[in-house]
């Protein structure tokens, strides 16, 4: 597999941001089983080893696993103030849990659990999220093992499709469509922002 | 009308994130025509006179338009990095253009397109957004004219019908649910993180 034309230029954001925690964070919208759209920050968590799909984690008690249950799509959108720009990325869901058939990714899971922080994972054993608020001892659970994820750890994967990528800065701004045909080439055209 | 439960929530973290301008920044999902999920980022215009309404501006010619007449309900996501609090805000869309049957509305849509700055106007001048790039000599039109907006200059409005929200800040973290009853009535209830 090629990296896709659009990778070096993210790359390229990702550095010129990286003094800025929040450049990781962005918004991942889904169709909620009422077919009404949805949309919430996800932190960015890498790529998936040498793919173009995007890495994030989520809890398999979450409302979006229900909504990517029913309808697998995702767009995300990713602003970077310190560059002003905007990636729009759509694709294809995957959710790997603890039960997914293929071990590579399996294995991408047990590592996404590891590379967390212990704050991180200790919220996969907290009590249902978006249920009626618990007690408060219910979020002092022991601390989960930090080698094997608990049951409801997901890795959440983005295949991209189309990256619409608009850069505020400059006058016109500059605005650029990437998309991939059914081999799995990427191109690109130039549109008006 | 009174105001929502959650607008001095919001008000409060506006004031508090004012230092940053890219805090009236928040990201759009809506549906496309074909079921998938678009998600875009916007500019908040501040509310609609004294409703809870907020307000954003767009080009009739952009694809959310064509979304919005088919499928009008989008969820925004609005996270403010410096206070770490999420507000997610679903409701109805209402677009207002040239020919809204609404006296008000149409005043404010015109009120909307005096308060934007000329750099804002002019690019309603500009050849249609999503296209294929024009000539450069295209995005340098006459100015228009700052107090009759331009045809395809749009108000929209977004009328909350829930906001989620989420304060990182805190260990667990707090969610409050606020929704609205069938005659306008808001309540809220606790929910976990």
């Amino acid at each position: 597999m090629t990296l896709a034309l659009w990778r070096s230029h993210l790359a390229g954001t990702l550095h010129r941001n990286r003094s800025l925690p929040v450049s990781r964070y962005l918004q991942l919208a889904t169709v909620r089983t009422d077919g009404r759209p949805a949309n919430r920050t996800v932190v960015f968590r890498g790529f998936l080893d040498d793919t173009n799909q995007l890495k994030f984690i989520t809890d398999i008690r979450s409302q979006k696993v229900e909504e990517i249950n029913v309808y697998p799509w995702g767009e995300i959108c990713w602003y970077f103030p310190k560059t002003r720009e905007q990636f729009r990325i759509a694709g294809q869901l995957v959710l790997v849990g603890a039960e997914h058939p293929d071990l590579a990714l399996c294995s991408s899971r047990r590592r996404a659990w590891q590379e967390i922080s212990e704050a991180a994972r200790v919220q996969f054993a907290w009590p249902r999220p978006g249920a009626n608020r618990a007690v408060s001892s219910a979020f002092e659970p022991v601390a989960p093992d930090a080698i094997e994820p608990l049951s409801n750890f997901c890795l959440l994967l983005l295949e991209p499709e189309t990256v619409d990528l608009l850069e505020l800065r400059g006058e016109p701004q500059n605005r650029l469509l990437y998309g991939r045909d059914g081999e799995g080439n990427w191109s690109v055209r130039e549109l008006n922002p």
